[in-house]
């Protein structure tokens, strides 16, 4: 069977398909037939191949009393699709392109898409409320009623069908396996770019990474490829460590056996004066603070990569910061989209980055559910929930 | 009169001569006769041709119930000397060398001396409870009934002779004037260094600067020298703006005059969503808030320089953090003195950088208590305090 195959006689009009609606905050998901508008200007209807769940979805599944809680709507982000049309205005997207959805902006236009300081894309980031990119709270979904179902961050991959604004569609060489691509759509990129660009991690330098999930373990393996030569993994979880070493992990820090000391302390300890580069990957603004009091005085470097639970402040002291250290908050790992999901391509087609073992569970979307389950857990990495199974 | 002369014939002598010390916290100092032991191995006898005065200094002379508190002690750091002598092992100064006395250690020998990554020197950085650098407590300094005087920092230039290991000594051009020159052993290259090496300001960039003393207005004359095209200097002092423009500031906010807006709202409608880069040079928590609030999102960059007064912590927004946003310490604005020191003093001989308007008082020796008086009452901005006025 054809993954990529799909009927080309839609083009231009709604096309009928199944998707998992969420109709209520934390409630089980429900696969309906819903009806997938064709694409508008700037936009890319698109068939998912497979896609699996992050813990942003689960986030925005549990979200209540929040403007961007908005039900019934179709979750899912993290995916690789084929291009089945285009809107008027799209440029380099045709029919049966493999592209990979992606949640964070870059239209490629705005100044900071122009700027290589960053990859903050002005024109459309300060904007998490809107449907749609270009036409505000529209939606291109409706279910059997008629009723509208709302999109989740651009993507919404929990469809069979979906439509992406162009600066949320990358387009990647086929020669990579799908589900090993759906990985580079948020965790995989997220995590191997604080590594590379945001941290920078040179030859030989010292790594503590703070959560070994998905994200942890991407940026053990950014590391690990840009030649790391010291990765401590601390984690709650000493089966972490096993897990772990086949990402370039080479220390572990279990945060339960840390005694009278702190787990900066530690690692201090073990590093002769602390790590040149720490990840925060939990969102936990105290294990924040641990990361910045493992770096080393003159020149290290904390990256935020976790969004804190509960929206709580980091406390830095003023005199630790002095001494040379700098913290890094980052979104999206510091990538540009569309011109840096390719180098990772490339470099997974070249046997330098390893996605292998982050997988753990395959499931068919009629077991979705048992995907949110699983990640609540914690007993999975990353799944791979495929659309046709 | 040649203020670079000195009687060759005390080489491996102790030589008699005025220094101004403090004997007590908070004291005013008494210039009184000591004795000035000659250089053991590694270190620099050097004739103090002019010397200035530093909010640093102020600290150390108030300073008590602290282990850095030791009295009776020589202060002064910020200063311009010729070599007198040299000790064994001394390699690169000669009898009759302009040099620049510099608190901050620069052994070039260790790992991060040697690394392009940072100014840290971790041979002899962590250590300001010792006299002298190789050599412990151990002093050079003896008053008329043979009672130790203390250093002060590596430096103290409030006496006619000092003893300087050449780790904090860097050889400088005689064309540079000598006044002029003592300005980059402290506070100017504080200042431009972290706008040239902790920043990285860009042409076209903006930029807010926190307190306009010498050290703020030092960053204002970095980031015009490095192409800032939005210069904002923030004070309580609104005659600050009038000598601000001399350095480049463009723009001014009047922290008593922002109303119900906090200084970094008002930035932030100033600048359209912030500045580029922000400074903090006051050394309060609050502040660095605001310098902090004041920038960009998606790659906005906090630079701190204060030294926090109360070492209260600095509390930051970890959502606003995530957004691309960074905050870096530095001490000596990232600069290795003995690299970057000469440069800086290539850019004034080449008219590039600006000096004039830093030395707003001229002062003889004997009046060096007037010269605290001054400071402390915020009247001036650097004055000269001549050795042999």
């Amino acid at each position: 069977m054809d993954r990529t195959s799909f009927s080309s006689c839609n083009k231009g009009k709604p096309i009928r398909c199944k998707a998992a609606i969420c109709r209520k905050a934390g409630e089980a998901l429900v696969i309906e037939e819903i009806q997938v508008d064709p694409p508008q200007p700037y936009e890319v209807r698109i068939k998912i191949i497979c896609t699996s769940l992050c813990h942003t979805d689960i986030n925005y599944w549990k979200l209540n009393n929040d403007p961007r809680a908005k039900f019934p709507k179709i979750l899912g982000h993290e995916a690789v699709g084929v291009v089945e049309s285009i809107g008027e205005h799209v440029d380099g997207f045709k029919q049966g392109d493999i592209v990979l959805p992606v949640f964070y902006p870059n239209c490629e236009e705005c100044k900071d898409c122009k700027s290589p300081k960053s990859n903050w894309c002005s024109r459309f980031c300060d904007d998490f409320l809107s449907n749609t990119r270009r036409y505000g709270t529209n939606s291109r979904f409706k279910d059997s009623s008629g009723e509208v179902i709302h999109h989740h961050i651009y993507v919404s991959s929990f469809s069979e069908y979906t439509v992406v604004d162009i600066a949320h569609l990358v387009k990647i060489s086929p020669e990579i396996p799908v589900h090993k691509a759906a990985l580079l759509s948020c965790c995989v990129s997220t995590g191997v770019g604080a590594a590379w660009k945001v941290a920078g991690v040179e030859e030989g330098s010292t790594v503590a990474i703070f959560g070994l999930g998905a994200v942890g373990l991407a940026v053990a393996e950014g590391a690990r490829l840009f030649g790391a030569g010291k990765i401590i993994g601390v984690d709650l979880n000493p089966d972490k460590f096993e897990i772990g070493k086949r990402f370039g992990i080479t220390d572990f820090v279990n945060t339960a056996s840390c005694g009278e000391k702190t787990i900066s302390q530690v690692i201090t300890e073990m590093t002769g004066g602390g790590v040149d580069y720490s990840f925060e990957c939990v969102g936990l603004a105290s294990l924040m603070e641990e990361a910045f009091n493992s770096t080393r005085t003159g020149s290290g470097k904390t990256v935020i990569l976790g969004m804190e639970k509960n929206a709580s402040p980091i406390s830095l002291s003023s005199r630790a910061i002095m001494r040379g250290r700098s913290i890094h908050g980052s979104l999206f790992g510091g990538l540009k989209p569309k011109l840096d999901i390719p180098i990772l391509v490339d470099r997974y087609l070249k046997k330098e980055l390893n996605l292998d073992g982050l997988i753990t569970h395959e499931l068919s979307f009629a077991e979705i559910n048992k995907a949110f389950d699983l990640l609540v857990e914690g007993n999975c990495i990353r799944y791979t929930i495929w659309m046709d199974k």
